[in-house]
């Protein structure tokens, strides 16, 4: 790096010269302010860049925020939309996103801890189910910032996290169907270690005891949130002597696998079953009939990690809402 | 920063004796290498810490290699499946990924090359319709080995640029309509001005071509990728005098389209309307009946593209195969 104090090329005065600008307006390239037209700051950058000027962008280096985003898998469903969210806040706050996954598993983490400890980052934001493992205590030993996102299970210790509020979400999905006159309602439950899972759970059941309903704990079936457990939980709900006249599946993709399960079945959504998911990602307005869900703030939650990951928030729970679409009707 | 070399702290020998490992083991943990347990390397870590070793976190920082996505925006269809393949073939080639959008306009563009000119970026892969303009004349000017990713334009003048096999894939499908017997196909085009519609229009009538007869170009209509326009452009097709009995359309998206509009019109798919897509997002074997559709190799793209931006390859066109599933049926 040439040294920028060095005599032996044009001051910037020269170059501003050169470029036919006033010396601002090359401090103001220099400095890599916006304020500069297209044109007038490509012909400063490209000046300054023959002339060797490149100290000052190694300083932005170290002035640039940066923000890691760590996924168990990048998926393109909450991933997308939770990066989605990332991103702009990130952008906002002037700070950058470096996206890591760890499907390739120990080695990846690693790998990950390796180039965080190489690296400069300034917050770390933690969307995947490995939150409460090896991998917090060595950021913190970082001393980065961490925040998990959506956790999976508990997060460990004074962790800040951000999630949504599964279990209204699951109470408003259950009480919907109660309101339209089920009482044979199916759950389509996630892993019980889940901390989702067992919110959502609660929330079914308190939608129950508040109508005063029994919930009919024979017509629970669990699924991994993904299709194929979609189908197979409900194809299982479906072959029951009496089967639900509606399901509540704790995730979109399982939603949709239950409608396959009936489509098979030649059971028609919503007339002889109603279905209601828990996401709302883009596919649920997709689905046929479009489909009855839970509209978690993905976007929202990942913005609000960003911003609890480089100190300007506290973490927190988003709400989430009820979207009645096509898929539930009255019995 | 504490310099490394200044004797008012222990050596790294002293501080190999306090953790109780060898000096070679401190020399591992300091150079960032992986084949060190996580406990040594942690206390090891702990140690140079607190006596301020840091000066070669920076220098590491200098030789970790980064590659910077932008995207026009991050929607969790051909982004996320584009950004699992680059993430995965970044972390093999040990370089971290930057991602950004630039979906919010002009601000956006302005701030991205703000930080690609204040850091340091080892290449730029553009998965975004701005990749001709004047971003990558930016990009040239900073030295940054830029690649389009599935361009939507042509790319400008040398643009090195990962593509998939679009003529080809179009062919594909619309020669599994043509054998199973259907003579009245329905298009459901992309944007003219783009590439890839260009290129799928063109394998469209080259299978017409091949198999002796003749499109019927009044059965062409225009949709954006999306869903919506999907709906409005099935719709349109459902509604001629005489509808065709099978459409193409160039996205998955736009194909869900037609099979709500086929729905919410009472017309069964595949019994009545066969419909093929292009991509095999993962929504695809979702849908009711599970789409056949042209498969593109988005994650591999995502690959190819990021050992491009890293000088490993040079760009190239990826193969896209037809994937049969459950909405074509013979006439």
């Amino acid at each position: 790096m040439v040294d920028p104090t060095s005599s032996d090329r044009p001051t910037m005065a020269e170059i501003a010269h050169a470029a036919g600008v006033s010396l601002a307006t090359v401090s103001k390239v220099w400095n890599g302010r916006a304020d500069v037209s297209d044109r007038t700051r490509d012909r400063v950058e490209e000046l300054l860049r023959v002339h060797g000027y490149r100290g000052r962008r190694q300083w932005h280096t170290e002035a640039a925020g940066t923000v890691d985003v760590i996924f168990s898998e990048i998926d393109c469903a909450w991933e997308g939309e939770h990066l989605r969210g990332i991103e702009a806040a990130a952008h906002e706050a002037g700070a950058r996103v470096v996206v890591s996954s760890l499907d390739r598993g120990e080695t990846a983490r690693r790998q990950l801890l390796q180039r965080l400890r190489a690296g400069r980052t300034d917050g770390a934001i933690l969307a995947t189910m490995t939150a409460a493992g090896p991998l917090v205590a060595a950021l913190n030993r970082l001393n980065v910032p961490v925040v998990a996102l959506d956790p999976l299970r508990a997060p460990a210790g004074d962790l800040l996290s951000v999630d949504a509020a599964n279990f209204a979400g699951a109470r408003a999905a259950t009480a919907h169907l109660l309101e339209l006159g089920h009482r044979r309602i199916g759950l389509v439950a996630g892993l019980d270690q889940l901390l989702c899972s067992r919110a959502r759970l609660d929330g079914f059941l308190a939608a129950h005891d508040e109508a005063g309903v029994p919930p009919d704990l024979d017509l629970v079936e669990h699924g991994e949130f993904d299709f194929p457990s979609g189908i197979a939980a409900g194809g299982r709900l479906l072959d029951r002597s009496v089967p639900p006249t509606a399901v509540f599946a704790m995730s979109d993709y399982m939603a949709i696998g239950v409608y396959e399960a009936a489509r098979l079945r030649g059971v028609s959504v919503p007339d002889q079953l109603s279905v209601v998911g828990f996401d709302d990602l883009p596919g649920a307005r997709w689905a046929a009939p479009p489909l009855t869900t839970v509209r978690q703030p993905l976007r929202e939650m990942g913005a609000l990690a960003v911003r609890t990951a480089l100190g300007l928030a506290g973490g927190g729970v988003l709400d989430t809402q009820l979207v009645v679409r096509e898929s539930t009707a009255p019995i």
